[in-house]
């Protein structure tokens, strides 16, 4: 930033408006519960306070920042309060927050290693640390044939591992290309995140190739119907591809069978990526590693940081067994790109990692996150979490006007009143405009549930007991009773 | 943030340590200008100077903030350096960085319109204060058919456009989807960036059914061969789906015939795209807005403000014609993101805009440097650079010993000492080692040029001169004369 009046913030303007920032975010957090969780506002109330056209002339930053506090919060859903509890939780933290805030002011391109080593260096290296706490096998550290990387979010990840197991099977240079695309086949089941279909549909696997395989009673992928459509799909010539297990669905945070898929997938030769967007956070707690187990078989994992680890969206964890298959699925070498450290493949250049050019210095907020909480600060946190949400459990199962789905999956209760589904949509509608909480719902076994999830950096056990609390008067007042 | 001293960072220290990093960042501002542009240190020199494995105990902020100082800032390239010239510019500025920083305080996802309606609204409405300032046609407003989104980069942006142009031609659930999708072809240029290609690859066209079309002395592609080219691939029973011209080509800057290849995909039916990375920023002045003469033909156009619009990665400003299209290529709709806005089309769920699910609020930067700067401020910068350039090109070509590509486009400049392209990569390499500045390269008609770009937020006619005046002594240096 110079110091000419030419328009530009100068330095000193810099100091004293990112303080003020500073000082408006911290009153935020301050007074977060004050605000209605679910923004009240409706369609189109945001915009028409905004003027119609862009402004000619530059305006004061004191005026901008009296607009973010004037309009823009009405309009903010707080995915920062602690009673927000819908969906799976975006949670961030002080340190994470002022990584971001050094990354913006770096404004560096990590695409290759060349045009930031820094960049490139503390992303492979806090992915090493993640995968130490994650006790991960040897082959998805960096120093072996695999490594991290990270990725905007799960369904990127996802995208690039479908893209590595399909050049696996189909090399996008042969000319029976298209024959054997046509025959690649995916397997997912209807608790896979939406985000797998999508992959899919971009990846040109299209939507008649997806194999929805069943689940069980606890909504877990049913492995013996995996085999035999596997099997099944060979015998029609059909190339199967690719498997996609779930540690956490997003609707009940169920566990696919992690270590009997893998064996499937070893035998078969098929990619198997795990999907552990949130439940992932929780393994880097000793007593919840064994979510993990069977990882040993997988081709590619990814959980987010950005959910359950107090780091802000976007950071997501994106390990591969063997990074040779995944940069060929992603390499293109233009010449404005070339530079000897590239060509001596003595380097990472991440931009074979995923599916932009540009990347941000994501790895700042990472390392700042691990660094100032300790393994020991993130774990206390995690368990903290889940510890609550047993707590709830046992409200909610002392109270014969409920039902639940048991077990009970770490941090995420579904539960439901035992009248109908229109009531407990009435009674979610009431909820969420009351703007004292925020949650989310979803349907199981043909049943609508109302989702409770416990994952926001500063919800405490209070939060949980009064949301409880207010779930249950809402109710009564509902039912007359 | 809680006020426990279980590991968080209270609220009373994110106060006091937002502000050093305030600092910080305004200190390293203050003199960038004394590192080296180009980090100069070698592969792992980064990673060896951090611990092996992560801490179990927490670390003080100050210890963090130190080993930035003493560790990162060796290893950053400083895009943010006004001796930066190398690939695009990456630029930034003070409103840009306290708008993320802000974005990453509330951190909200915005998916849906739902989850937090000021994230949706304010982007819809920057995105039409910039189709305003860039003179865009009606329909790339978001209250006709089409509409504006906010993408991570030009490469997403670019797949997005291609995704739905794909779908146009061939429905992803129709029984007859791989045997149409093998015949679809896509027209680029070996001068159109290489996420085109990569693009392909990704969506399952495939190498083979990329036509590369030739280009003019000017390096933008022939508008006859296109046409040619279509008809051919017709005649053949491919299907001709997209189209990608390039207006600021990243080799040299080129412009593709906007109009001309427009008039070709209206009368053929194929999806036009329009590539404006960092050149789109400059038809934001009337006196360049003849960049995007023909757009009113094409189906979406996209920029990075990110490049040239002092606004910090990521920021791609993605627009279609016709929101339906890309809508029906990217939507899926699971339960547990259902609700009554989505359900009732009145407003926009972004997550159908784009290839991952969550996002950021990255409206906030975009519409914190529009309002500080006012579109005469951007446009000064803008003009300064292209006159700086204009500078630049006129001391080059009265240096009988350096060509250049003629005619200068814009900001950038192609030359060479007209010694060997062996001398050429020794002066850079020299250059960059040097510290004082940083330039690429790029091959144009099978020569060897160094690509300096004149963009940086804080580049004057000083530091342009300054440079010149290093290359030429250096190169002196090295001829021994």
């Amino acid at each position: 930033m110079e110091k000419d009046k030419n328009y530009h913030m100068d330095i000193e303007k810099f100091r004293k408006h990112g303080k003020q920032v500073i000082d408006w975010l911290a009153d935020y957090y301050e007074n977060i519960e004050d605000y209605p969780v679910l923004s009240q506002v409706s369609p189109n109330e945001i915009r028409d306070s905004l003027p119609d056209h862009p402004p000619l002339e530059g305006e004061t930053f004191d005026d901008i920042l009296k607009d973010v506090s004037n309009i823009i919060v009405k309009g903010i859903t707080h995915w920062q309060s602690p009673n927000f509890f819908a969906y799976f939780p975006a949670n961030t933290s002080g340190p994470s927050i002022l990584g971001e805030l050094l990354s913006a002011g770096f404004g560096v391109q990590g695409m290759l290693w060349s045009t930031s080593p820094a960049c490139t260096e503390l992303e492979t290296h806090v992915m090493n640390w993640l995968a130490e706490a994650l006790q991960l096998p040897k082959k998805f550290f960096s120093n072996s044939f695999g490594g991290g990387v990270i990725e905007d979010s799960a369904s990127s990840a996802a995208l690039c591992a479908l893209l590595a197991a399909r050049e696996r099977q189909v090399n996008n240079c042969s000319s029976d290309y298209h024959d054997k695309l046509s025959r690649c086949t995916v397997y997912i089941s209807n608790q896979t995140h939406s985000s797998l279909k999508k992959a899919c549909i971009i990846a040109g696997i299209g939507d008649d190739n997806i194999r929805y395989i069943p689940v069980n009673k606890n909504f877990s992928m049913q492995s013996d119907e995996l085999l035999s459509k596997i099997r099944q799909d060979r015998l029609n010539k059909f190339i199967p591809t690719f498997v996609c297990g779930t540690v956490g669905t997003t609707s009940s945070l169920a566990i696919d069978p992690i270590l009997k898929i893998g064996n499937i997938c070893k035998t078969e030769n098929v990619w198997f990526h795990i999907d552990a967007a949130m439940a992932g956070s929780a393994a880097i707690c000793p007593e919840y590693r064994y979510l993990l187990n069977g990882i040993e078989l997988a081709d590619s994992f990814s959980f987010n940081p950005h959910k359950w680890l107090f780091t802000n969206f976007d950071c997501n964890c994106f390990y591969v067994a063997n990074k040779n298959e995944l940069i060929k699925a992603l390499s293109v070498n233009p010449e404005y790109l070339k530079n000897k450290y590239s060509d001596s493949k003595d380097v990472i250049d991440y931009r074979d990692w995923q599916i932009p050019l540009g990347r941000r210095f994501r790895a700042l907020k990472l390392w700042f996150v691990i660094r100032y909480y300790g393994l020991n600060g993130l774990r206390y946190h995690v368990k903290k979490h889940i510890e609550i949400t047993g707590q709830l459990e046992e409200l909610i199962k002392n109270d014969s006007e409920y039902e639940l789905i048991s077990p009970v999956s770490l941090n995420l209760i579904c539960f439901r009143h035992k009248k109908d589904d229109d009531f407990n949509k009435i009674l979610l509608d009431k909820l969420n405009k009351s703007g004292k909480i925020f949650m989310s719902h979803t349907i199981l076994n043909d049943k609508y549930y109302l989702r409770l999830c416990i994952g926001q950096t500063n919800t405490k056990l209070s939060h949980v007991k009064k949301a409880w609390d207010l779930i249950t008067r809402t109710a009564k007042r509902l039912t007359g009773s």
